[in-house]
């Protein structure tokens, strides 16, 4: 339970914190020793789902968790993506905010990447957030695989997008915190959109060859 | 210098074959045994580029390097990408046509995407060539790698976009046949947009970590 030392001090929040994909970051990172809160739109139910988790996870509403927060995980569904950051701008004002959202449609082809004013859901974010700072991450770890407690190296890398370095690299830093996956830089917010989008292809791969796909850099 | 029995009769052509990542594409399938030959505008370049490389490969015009194969991999400067289809577009009927181009801007802060019509360089390509069969491929190969001798195996895989079974399965084998590489169906071409693009993270990777990044797909 080494928590790495940039982290030591800093309290995680997950929004959207009772879904698979925050339930098993919550989870992970509680597991790395890192103190942890999970935000929902309902407060009793972010109480019930951390009270379910491995570690000290709290539950309480999002903007409890956005308040309680150093760095805030806004990993919500798309279609809620404006309506609440818009409402939680002052609560996140000042503090990182890691936008994990992946603007996608679905039809019988299967996913497909939706058109996003700003370019991407982190552009996006930035754009309300003027008083935040915005970094973009963990897009494509597997919620199976967070989920799975047998699942002791998650086999993936993260991608960490920001136009401000010391942010993108504490962000690293908390990738890094999840056995197996290592934070890697990956560009600046201005190419969020590629990497939000390049979920639909990892969809695409999971159902041709039924895996939890996952992405790692080579030559770094 | 087993070639796949798939590719055991085809030819492959590689359009604007005197860039290093054409050169690079073509030495590594003459190395596989798979029958090459390399196009450029300026067929004596062409020449002399097929005469320096190893292996037997044949340097023309573009036009007849198109006419001369199966399978076309389409590895030109985005500017010049409409116009030289457009041209070769009776050429290229009946054909597989893989595209391998990232539509890219370059600005002091890096490469950043290009706004792309269609979306992507392939749907721009699917748009032209109604009568060939469209193919997105080989878009995060580092040219340096493929082109180093000492590089035995090229530690990447190579997502291969398309809406054509066969067709994306003979491109996977193409991929498959560079020693290291795995070619890997990576969803239908309206997913394409974003694997090009991704293409300016990885030159972002490149310039943090001093390295020649490439992608591996984790789980299958």
């Amino acid at each position: 339970m080494a928590v790495s030392d940039t982290l030591a001090d800093k309290t995680v929040a997950v929004l959207g914190g009772t879904g698979p994909q925050g339930r098993g970051l919550a989870a992970r990172f509680a597991a790395a020793g890192i103190d942890v809160v999970l935000g929902s739109r309902a407060p009793d139910r972010a109480e019930a789902t951390a009270a379910a988790l491995p570690g000290q996870v709290r539950g309480m509403s999002n903007a409890d968790a956005a308040r309680a927060a150093d760095i805030v995980l806004v990993v919500v569904p798309w279609e809620g993506h404006a309506d609440l950051l818009t409402e939680l701008a002052p609560a996140l004002a000042g503090k990182i905010v890691v936008d994990c959202v992946n603007p996608l449609g679905f039809d019988r082809q299967g996913a497909y990447a939706l058109v996003v004013e700003e370019g991407s859901a982190a552009q996006q974010a930035a754009r309300i957030l003027t008083d935040s700072t915005v970094v973009a991450a963990f897009h494509h770890v597997s919620a199976v695989l967070l989920e799975d407690p047998s699942v002791e190296q998650v086999d993936t890398d993260v991608l960490v997008l920001g136009d401000d370095r010391p942010a993108t690299q504490l962000v690293q830093d908390l990738a890094s915190a999840i056995p197996g996956v290592r934070g890697i830089y990956g560009g600046r917010l201005r190419n969020a959109p590629q990497v939000e989008a390049l979920t639909a292809n990892l969809i695409s791969v999971n159902r041709r060859y039924k895996a939890h796909a996952g992405l790692r850099v080579t030559d770094i």
